[in-house]
Order: C-alpha cells, then sequence, then structure tokens
C-alpha cells in the first residue's frame, strides 16, 4: 500500500472532469483504493508537487511491426500503402533477428509514451510475435497482443495457407499464456486478407476459448467495396464478421469511418468496440469516423494510435486528433454531431478504450491502478500558467508537449517509468 | 564567406526535392553562393556529418500576444473564441511589463523553432508592438511586424478611435524603420475591427509608403455572414479589401478556407499572398482550403502556424497538418483537388512562402542564406535508418520529430542558434 500526491484529474463520465488540486490517491495491491484531500496517516507517500496525476491512456489498435516506418510513406493511400510499404515490411518479421531489433525499439518507447495497456497486431509470424509479447511482459505493460492471421490477397511472403494460419494461430495460443500481463488476441487482419474457412475457424477458437477479437471494418471506401465483391452476399461488412462468429467475445473493430446505423446496430448488440483512430484515419485519406454518433448511442469507444496509419505512439496527439478531426467532420460533413470537447476526448483515451481491459483508466474504487504523472509544462511553458485551472493545464499539455515522457508511469500499480 | 557540409535537400519547384548527399553549400555575403559535390578549396568550412540541411522555413501569418495561449480554450469556435478569450488577452498588451514577459517568451521560442522568417501580428498597442520588433531583431529573425488596427465590433479595452487608430499607426510607422531586418506592415484585423474610413486611410498610407498588408480573409461561414451584412454593398470579401486600396502593395491574406474562384481572380491580379493555415483552421472548425487550387491557379501561397488559432509555432507540423487536411478535403469535400505530396507542402513552407520576403527559401544561387541544420531523427528513431533516401528522412523528421530544435539555423548569413 503507498499513495502519491499531486493534481489529481481524471474523468469518470465522458464531459466531466473531476479535479483535486494537491490531492491524495492511495493505491492498494494493484488497485485505487481511495482519493482524498488529505495525507493518508501511516501510507509512505510519494509527493509529486504540482505535477499533474491522470489515469492511464489506452491504444486499443496499434501495429508493433509498423512502429519503424511511423511517420515514412504518408503520400500513398490506404490499400496502395499496403502493397508498397507495408506488407513487404512486415514480411520482414519471418526473421527473429530482425524482428527484435524493430521490437525493441517499440517496446522500449511504448514504455516511456502515456500507454498504459494496449491492444497490439504483431505479424504472421509466431515466433516473432511471441518475442513482441514478452518484451511487454519485461517492460511492465500491460494489454493484448494478436498474432496476425492471412490467408489470401498478399504477397506470398506475407500469407500462409488455411491449414497453416489456423495452425500457427493454435501453435501461438498455446505459447501465449506463458505471459502474466501480456494475453492473446485473435486477429484476423481483415476480410480481405482471410478466407471464409479461416475466418470461421478464427470465430471457433475464440468462442471455445472464451478469447478477445480485434480486426478493421469500415477503414476506406476502396476496402469496403473489395469486401462487397470479395462476399457478395453479406448484407455489410460488419454483418460478415458476425456471420463468422467473430463478434461472440469481447471484440474490437478499428476505425469504423463509414460505418452504417446498421453495422453500428450489430456492433452495439455484441458490446464490441470501437477503436478510433483519428491521425491514422487522416494520414491515410481514409475520413473521419463519426464519433460523436457512437457517444450519443452508448457504442464501446476508445481511441487509438493505428501506428504506422498514425504516425505517432502519444495518446494526447489522439486526443488532439480526435477533437480536430471531428471538428471538420462537424464543419464540412454533418452539422448535427457536435465536435468533441477536451473534456470528451479525454474520457475516450483513458476510461472509455479503459474498459475494455477490465475497470481502468479512471480514479474510482477499485479501479487499476494505471498512473501517469506529467510535468505542468504550462508553468515552464507560458506566462498565463499562475491563472490556469487543472483541466486547462492539461488541455495544454495535450497540445503543446505530447511528445513528451510522462515524468513516472504505474502500471496496475506497479511504477514501469 | 563560409560553407556548410552536410546533406542537403530543398526544392526548386514544387513537388520535386533535390537532394546532395556530403554536399557544400557556399554562402557569401548573407546569400547561398553554390551547392557543390567537392569542398570549396580555401574556404571556412563547418562539417555536419550526416545531419540535414535544408532551407528556412517562413510563417506567414503569427499572432504574436497569442502564443501564452497556444494550446488552451481549444472548444471554442472562432467567433466565440475571439470574444471569450482573444479580445481580453490581447487587451492586457497595453500593460508593457507584461507584453515584455510574454513577448520574451515568444520571441525566444520563435528564435528556437524552423522559423527563418515572420510575417507577424502585434496588438492594438503600439509601444508593445515596437518593443516586439525589438526582440525579433535582436534576436536575429527576420520578417514583417504589424500594430493592430481596430476601430469597431472589440471590447473597449481593445478598441481605439478611429482617428487615433490612424495616428498612431502613424507614429508606429515612423518609429519603426529603426530595425534593420524586421519591417512594419499595415495590419488591419479584418473587416469586422475595422470601419471603412480606417481601412481607406491604411490603404492610403500603404501605397504613399509602399508598405506591405496583411489581414484575414474568409476564413470562417459566420465571419463572412457578418462581413456582408456589414458591406452590404460589396461583392466579395476579397472585392471589399480591394475597394479599400489594401490589395496595392504586396498583401497577405491569411486562411482563404471559403474563397470563391471570383476572389481568387482579385488575389491574383494583384499577385497577394494566401497564407494558409491548416492547423488554425483545424482547431477553430472553420474548414479546409483549397490549397490544390491555389497551387493550380498559380496563386501565391505559404504556409502559416496562425499561432494560436494553431497551437504549434512548427512549420514541420504546418506541413504535416497541410498534407492531412488536404487528404482529408479529397475525401470528404471535393475529390477532383488531390492531396499535397510532402514535396509540395515542403516547398509551400520554404520557398513558396519564402517569396514573400524576397529571393529566400531555396539553394539557388543569390537566394538569402536562410538555412536549418537537423539531426538526422531517423538515426535514432527507426532500424530502417540505412535504408531510407534524404527526401524520406526528412518526411520522418516532419512527422516525428515536429517539435525538435534545429541543430543550428542561419538568417541571411548570420548564425542566430
Amino acid at each position: 500500500m503507498y499513495a502519491l500526491k499531486g493534481n489529481l484529474i481524471w474523468t469518470e463520465e465522458s464531459g466531466c472532469f473531476r479535479v483535486l488540486e494537491n490531492g491524495y490517491l492511495l493505491i492498494n495491491d494493484g488497485c485505487i483504493a481511495a482519493v482524498s484531500s488529505e495525507p493518508f496517516a501511516g501510507v509512505r507517500t510519494e509527493d509529486f508537487g504540482s505535477r499533474l496525476i491522470i489515469p492511464g491512456l489506452y491504444d486499443l489498435h496499434i501495429h508493433a511491426p509498423q512502429y519503424m516506418f511511423a511517420g515514412l510513406f504518408m503520400d500513398d493511400e490506404l490499400l496502395v500503402w499496403l502493397d508498397k510499404h507495408t506488407f513487404p515490411l512486415e514480411a520482414r518479421f519471418s526473421d527473429i533477428i530482425f524482428a527484435e531489433k524493430a521490437y525493441r525499439a517499440f517496446v522500449n518507447d511504448l514504455k516511456y509514451s502515456f500507454t498504459a495497456r494496449a491492444s497490439v497486431f504483431g505479424t504472421i509470424h509466431k515466433d516473432s510475435t511471441l518475442f513482441l509479447m514478452s518484451l511487454m511482459e519485461e517492460a511492465g505493460l500491460h494489454g493484448y497482443v494478436g498474432k496476425v492471421s492471412m490467408d489470401r490477397n498478399s504477397p506470398d511472403s506475407l500469407r500462409e495457407t488455411t491449414a497453416d494460419a489456423i495452425e500457427d494461430e493454435l501453435g501461438f495460443l498455446d505459447k501465449a499464456p506463458e505471459y502474466r500481463n501480456v494475453k492473446p488476441i485473435v486477429t484476423p487482419r481483415f476480410i480481405p486478407s482471410c478466407t471464409g474457412e479461416l475466418l470461421l475457424a478464427l470465430g471457433k477458437v475464440a468462442k471455445e476459448r472464451d478469447l478477445p477479437v480485434q480486426t478493421h471494418l469500415d477503414e476506406n471506401p476502396g476496402e469496403i467495396e473489395w469486401v462487397k465483391e470479395l462476399l457478395p452476399d453479406s448484407k455489410s461488412y460488419a454483418e460478415a464478421y458476425e456471420s463468422f462468429g467473430l463478434l461472440d467475445t469481447k471484440t474490437i473493430m478499428a476505425h469504423s469511418v463509414w460505418i452504417t446505423e446498421e453495422e453500428m446496430d450489430i456492433l452495439q448488440s455484441h458490446g464490441a468496440y470501437i477503436a478510433h483512430s483519428p491521425s491514422s484515419n487522416m494520414n491515410l485519406s481514409s475520413g473521419i469516423a463519426p464519433v460523436r454518433r457512437f457517444m450519443d448511442r452508448g457504442i464501446n469507444t476508445g481511441l487509438a494510435t493505428d501506428t504506422a496509419g498514425g504516425s505517432s505512439l502519444s495518446m494526447f496527439r489522439m486526443i488532439t486528433d480526435a477533437i480536430t478531426s471531428s471538428k471538420l467532420r462537424w464543419r464540412l460533413v454533418d452539422n448535427s454531431l457536435a465536435p468533441l470537447k477536451f473534456s470528451e476526448a479525454f474520457y475516450l483515451a483513458s476510461k472509455g478504450g479503459g474498459s475494455f481491459f477490465g475497470k481502468a483508466g479512471s480514479f474510482e474504487e477499485g479501479y487499476a491502478a494505471d498512473i501517469l504523472v506529467l510535468d505542468d509544462v504550462s508553468s515552464e511553458m507560458t506566462v498565463l500558467a499562475p491563472e490556469l485551472s487543472l483541466p486547462e493545464k492539461l488541455e495544454f499539455y495535450a497540445y503543446r508537449a505530447p511528445d513528451r515522457r510522462p515524468v513516472a508511469k504505474y502500471v496496475a500499480g506497479k511504477r514501469i517509468v
């Protein structure tokens, strides 16, 4: 049991900051035990002074092998970008020596980022992906990692036969439980890369072993057309996933930029999560997801970097990109959907996405003690600092210092930075 | 005379990088004298190794007093944001002690930014604005600074009478020539803040003294409606500026998000510049300017932060924001206007905007020796670094390290960082 002292700020509901200046946070057995304006007597307390103390942030969709080219090849649109850059570069992860080098760099940067837990894509390569899990576990990060399943429409070097894809997935799942905090997740890349046979098999294994699932949905008009051609009898992209049994466990659907109301019904009926990836959706010319609509409907929604579609690992950058892109959508596409407020985007990045991992992303009692300590950069960077409220200081941090490292980072009560 | 050695990269035309690995740049009398793959015999040469050497970048539109709240109050749209935050905060620059503190912070950060020259708004306050000029001059920066003219539709604390506004502008112009590198620019805020009488007087003084002009145009639909109400007889917002004589000298029109083809004709016939401010236009829910159309027509165009509408001083951030917002415009508004390529956005930020200041923004002979030396961050940050071309390394820098400081910065041949 220990306590932290500082300027506490978090959200329990979307759009509403809770603050406690010079507050105390009590941590017991990896969980938040209490918040108080008074010290906890007899408890070892670390004093972070005027620094900001916030919950961990959660990245619901990130491709670990792509991190090495985040910020490169941004002149191409999704399908071209996959063929020209992403697939050939992911194929190199068959080489475990190369994978080790690339994944060490990724995990180190993720460790020092604002992300407490993440849901991560590896590649089709079982051994490289298991190695990635071991590195994340070692770094003290929590979350999910998936070996990517692909058995069609990709280069020979990044495709398995259906039988191999199923066998390798089972092999991966047998090895993965060696890790305590980083768990396996069933990961069909997306319908264009997977035959119906493979998707059915993956749905079955997810259900039998009660494993979560992650994949892509409705990212880009060209991709959606392609799915229609591949599955002319499906009513929709989401309905296709449903029919393969891929929505029967806890599921993350990345993007959902062009999702229809009928598809939202399907996701909602299964309690699926949408990983809103605003930065990636801009970079790859995909569009802007109707996040406000997701929120109004009560669909589970979190934010995601989708590196390397997104060029930054910073969840603060995702918060501001979610806001700016929602403003453009309001102005240019549909003025019935109000732009996101900072407090709403912060909620999505913390408790919104955090709930995929259990009770996480808030300072409510019993929540996982995922905690970030941030410099009050406003006091270094603006003459207005003495006049700012805590929510303003946090907004300032998000816009002005999104690439800074946290001063301290705790995941499930364990300090890892 | 001296030379720099490193990995040179620049654009002479939009969309086309020129590169010289391990190249030499000869500087004489503040200007680029030559580029060569061989050393210049007998010339003192600074060797920057594998670092990138690029031309200076140019910020065509920035509000110095607003820098202190860049990254704050981003939940409000333009007209609300002006009334609620910007006008009251600008009013505080009547206090020269406060202004000194805020401007010192601004000029220091601008000095260490990628901006070599800028066109800057002060406030309505003559003395504070002159002080800002002195700080920029002292820092070795070049460019233009304007005392803002406003005589209507703003709070008492940020409004002059028409007579005072004219007299103060003349007083400002009489004092400003004390500075060598930082020159005055006539700066009516925008039509809603200025009576016709004031605008006419400012047009007259600009013409008589051959001074450049900067103002705002077509930023936001609400603002444009307001201008129509204020000037019901004008054919358009741009035509109104033209009729007041404000397009007869070198002019910067900030934003032009909602500009019509007829207004583009007007700007083009006068050789006016558009300061494209993508970050600000997203943050303030203004929209996305049709930059590709400006480029296709051959309208003079540069990039701008528009701090504090834009929350970053980084011209690299403006480059990537110009690209991402052009992608969204292509996808959501008009697929006849192709998204900007990195090489095109880089051109806008360097030679495109640089031409407002004369021959600047390129490594062609006779161009001002505005030069930035950048760390090759790819070699620190990605395992792919050894395989990357110079344009790829520069793209990586823009997306991954937009807030880094340059290793060295020269303006007109003088090293200031």
